[in-house]
């Protein structure tokens, strides 16, 4: 995937990276680990190639951690150049590194650090992993290189007894604080406390801000943090002044979108923005709250990359921070519905990549998780939580006894999706097969409920309880047919005494649905209110969740907490991948986008001007009313 | 086994240490990490335990990482003083640190961090680790408290072109480099080099030495390292002056040895200063080369650790870092005998402490390491190498060929060690004595060879090769009866056609069984002879190797390198045990020394006044040639 460029085990730059951000949530002055197990990077790995060179050359290696480079097995210390004779040459690298990464950068004509190179923790060879983000030797793969762009602030107002700041947008990064010269001479204690807030509220609130810096004095530069007002008390305009400096993970955006509807440019604009700023080197759910890497908020992430940035390295650099290594004993996030997701999402990932290498590489990893899966199967193959397990599915009222519906049909979509790769691979698939059968058999016997012409939560308690979530999920998995996905949509999805689902999480999967079932105006008015209310109470990135009943300041709050609730969530981002996927109708019709197909609906956005990214290239859809123009500017790929 | 104290997950005190232990390696300019699979300690820890109060107290969490500390679900930072109301009062404590052990140390008059806290990592829970070393909140358990010592030169002598100063004794520790003043403002560069050896030959030799600091300017302090002699090449005596600090972790002796024997005196006092010196927080296998800690080195150093320190904490960290966690794929150093070794020495070690919680601790990993070592079994029942296990035993010229006799034996003590331990916690031990009992008659079936009256290395290679090392280690572990033992004597080990043992490392066994078998006047010959030949030769520590018949230099290399060999080498200071154990006689006869006995062999070192310690005390020798006082100072220990 790369040319030269810093080599590691494979996998271990995201467990490094992915701990490094699992253990960015900070709160009210403490931090707040991830409460989970997460998997190390080994510490000491040995790289080595071989070679057969003509005539006689020289390498340099450049490693972060300590050892040494073996040329035909004599040993010489980093950072110096070292000449290999012509013939067979054996080059190992040895570095061990207990407080970051061990990787290598090899210099020279002839032998350099590639994609060919191997990596050895002393037990097991493979592949080594790299980067498009590492491929200059400056650029130590133990840190992030971000991008990063000066903001200041759009308006200050006196408020309270201070300052409040609106840079009047997101910003997630340092911000270095000035005291006007004057000013700071008369102060005694030459310090101010500068309050963070994702809104103007959270920012005055001293109290219940997220963030606070104290005893900050002139100069002084505050920790990456993510915010779009800042509130210092104790002072006046002019007094104090704040620059930050915006960073991020450079991933170019492939899409562009204008229809007639300028609030719909909006929401995909306030999207993209959102989408942007929870895509660093990993899917995070929020720039503020979690910062953690959650697989369930990932899975809806997978679904908006291919209609805006199609970055096939992000995906892949989450799927393998969420694994973990091959031994797996707990699920992810400790979520069995998230591990599923972990699962399923790799058929997802091969659609639009066609990268039959990656699942290769994770293949032993997904029949690790699988082998978890199945220790958890009662006898009719239906899948139960254990002690510590969570069965999330969704926050919502659910009847989770014994073995919960939803699970099962995810465990379906699982036995598939091995299916498929195993397929792919020409390993054994026949076996998910069968079990896809089996399992099938039991969920309709035992969750089909005939009279309510949908599936029930539970069967154990006896209370034939019907939500939407299992429903929906057997419909967009493809669990039912033509009879009882109508059954579904007419009893269930739209049946006004069925609990609506009220999660941005589960919005996503219901709008799947009606998308998926051809009920775009559902989708479509869907998008308006919901993303379109947001956009009405000014929101410059989109909500964790928004409830159009709720007003200031209650509609900041969550799980509790007055300013609990994210205001620039990733899964907030997927207008993307609805109006990408069903109004302008792009998607692959074969893995990695080998054939595709676009097919706008015309009915809704009016005028089109748009940009989708397919794999290797992007189309481009115009309509100015009367004439539709497709193009693509990508090559017939060959096999 | 301590009172207040830092608290971290069991075991992964000794991951962290252990690993950093075995990255000190150095050698000519470049690192050399240890070549094998290190386990990792676990960055994210929660401790808790839960109070019930009768009245309102308060506490103050320190931790090394970030997190913070829940009182019955409430989030408090670290460092600040927290009330806990009266009633039920749990307290969690959060702990992630990527770069170092998560650990916490709690203060209260009520509530304090001690041995009754549990700590998890979020699939298991179990009760904490603790040390006697990291008891104030001060020492963070990151990092090594040494005692420090400063050491002068005692000499100074100009060589060649330049001073090559003699501390007098090995040090192990930083330098700190002076120059003269009229002397460094005259020179251009104010730059000198500084070589070290544990000889003066290697001191002064600047091509192969192994540690050498270049561009050293006055006030410089040089990194740990172990030397005896430091060469400046390009000045004067009174130009340059360095001051060693010695570091050491420190662990009291407990033993004194004086005899007639000036030599024997000295031995002892020698043996007593190279043990120290390899023995830190782990057991380690030298000061100058590797430092790494060897499964096989630190077995030799349990056997001298009661007649020296009587530590048990040294220990059982040696024997926790060794293991690594639950899931073991790899051989302890990569050696299967080591791995074998590893198991034998816990028996070893409940000897000496009688400490059953440290057995019950570790018996799931013990048996995580005879499932590695079954699953290697063929279908006699012998263990053989896979690919990338070494068969090590000694360095010596053992038939190898298929199953090796040498391992089978240390098998047949790993069973008898299972069984041991397994009754003694009331598990199913049986298993262990059937497999035992197996393995010992197809021993005899396949290795003993009526002929030679001895085991034979190897039955598959049709060679019938006998070496000293089955038969020596089938005497130690009670595998012959005593015709077979008499066999060996006379026809293996008293055999000048055999093969001479030529290792310290296996010389160590065989003078173990000749004092087991009686033969005390080759034990003492061994001793006066070869580390009394060491003595002659000037040494201030033991070596890792001494042959009489090499001078200088050559006497000094080893492994191909002229400096190869450790001049203070833990398996060096076996004197301590062989003299300890069969001259001054003093032994447990139940674990923990709850009895023992003191039986002195008053025919070697003529007069005595030892003291020897006993677990919880000690047990003091006078002989004055007439008369013998045994007295001991230990109270009856109690059920």
């Amino acid at each position: 995937m790369c040319g030269k460029g810093w080599i590691w085990y494979p996998g271990d730059f995201e467990l490094y990276h992915g701990m490094l951000q699992n253990f960015q949530r900070e709160e009210r002055s403490y931090g707040w680990p991830a409460y989970w197990k997460m998997d190390d990077w080994r510490k000491n790995v040995r790289f080595y190639n071989n070679y057969q060179l003509k005539e006689a050359t020289r390498i340099c290696v450049t490693a972060a951690g300590q050892g040494y480079a073996a040329v035909n097995g004599k040993k010489f210390p980093f950072g110096r150049w070292i000449d290999c004779q012509e013939g067979a040459c054996t080059i190992e690298i040895f570095v061990g590194n207990m407080f970051g990464l061990p990787c290598a950068f090899v210099e020279g004509d002839v032998i350099y650090s590639d994609s060919g190179w191997m990596a050895d923790d002393f037990t097991e060879c493979h592949p080594v992993g790299m980067s498009s983000l590492y491929q200059d030797k400056e650029k130590d793969p133990n840190h992030v290189y971000y991008e990063t762009e000066e903001v200041l602030p759009v308006s200050e107002e006196e408020v309270h007894d201070g300052v409040l700041m609106d840079f009047g947008r997101m910003v997630n990064g340092t911000v270095r604080v000035m005291f006007a010269d004057v000013w700071a001479s008369g102060r005694s204690a030459g310090e101010v406390t500068v309050a963070y807030g994702e809104s103007a509220a959270e920012a005055t609130d001293l109290t219940w801000c997220y963030y606070k810096s104290e005893h900050v004095i002139s100069g002084d530069v505050l920790r990456r943090r993510a915010f779009r007002y800042l509130y210092i008390p104790g002072c006046r305009v002019g007094q104090v002044s704040c620059v930050a400096t915006h960073q991020w993970v450079p991933i170019p955006v492939k899409a562009s979108f204008w229809c007639d509807d300028e609030k719909m440019n909006r929401i995909w604009d306030v999207a993209k923005e959102t989408y942007r700023l929870c895509s660093g080197l990993f899917f995070i759910d929020g720039i503020k709250r979690d910062r953690w890497i959650w697989s369930g908020d990932a899975y809806q992430s997978y679904f908006v990359n291919p209609y805006l940035f199609m970055d096939e390295e992000i995906d892949k650099r989450t799927i393998l921070a969420l694994r973990g290594n091959q031994d797996i004993v707990q699920h992810i996030n400790t979520i069995v519905d998230y591990s599923m997701l972990w699962l399923i999402s790799i058929e997802k990932e091969y659609w639009m990549t066609g990268d039959k290498g990656f699942v290769q590489m994770l293949y032993s990893k997904m029949e690790g998780m699988m082998g978890l899966l199945e220790s958890q199967l009662d006898e009719h193959g239906f899948i139960r939580g254990r002690e510590r397990d969570w069965i999330f599915i969704d926050w919502s009222d659910i009847d989770k006894t014994g073995a919960v519906c939803a699970e099962q049909v995810l465990l379906l979509k699982c036995y598939e999706t091995m299916a498929f790769c195993g397929k792919l691979l020409a390993v054994d698939y026949q076996k998910y097969e069968q079990a896809y059968e089996k399992l099938k058999a039991n969920l309709f016997a035992f969750f089909w409920n005939e009279e309510k012409g949908a599936f029930i939560d539970s069967y154990e308690s006896g209370k034939n309880h019907v939500t939407r979530h299992a429903n929906i999920f057997a419909i967009l998995f493809d669990v039912t047919d033509k009879v009882q996905t109508r059954s579904i949509i007419d009893r269930v999805l739209l049946n006004p005494e069925i609990t609506q689902i009220t999660t941005p999480y589960f919005k996503f999967f219901e709008l799947d649905v009606w998308g998926k079932t051809g009920h775009l105006d559902k989708v479509y008015d869907a998008i308006r209110d919901y993303w379109g209310g947001m956009i009405d109470r000014g929101a410059v990135t989109f909500w964790e969740d928004y409830d159009a009943a709720q007003g200031e300041p209650e509609q900041y709050g969550m799980y509790g907490d007055p300013f609990g609730k994210s205001l620039c969530h990733a899964w907030g981002a997927s207008p993307i991948y609805l109006l990408g996927r069903y109004f302008l109708g792009v998607r692959p019709l074969e893995p990695g986008y080998k054939t595709f197909e676009a097919k706008p609906q015309l009915s809704y956005l009016g005028k089109l001007d748009c940009v989708v990214p397919v794999k290797g290239g992007s189309v481009s859809i115009k309509y100015d009313g009367e004439h539709l123009e497709i193009t693509s500017d990508r090559d017939g790929l060959t096999e």
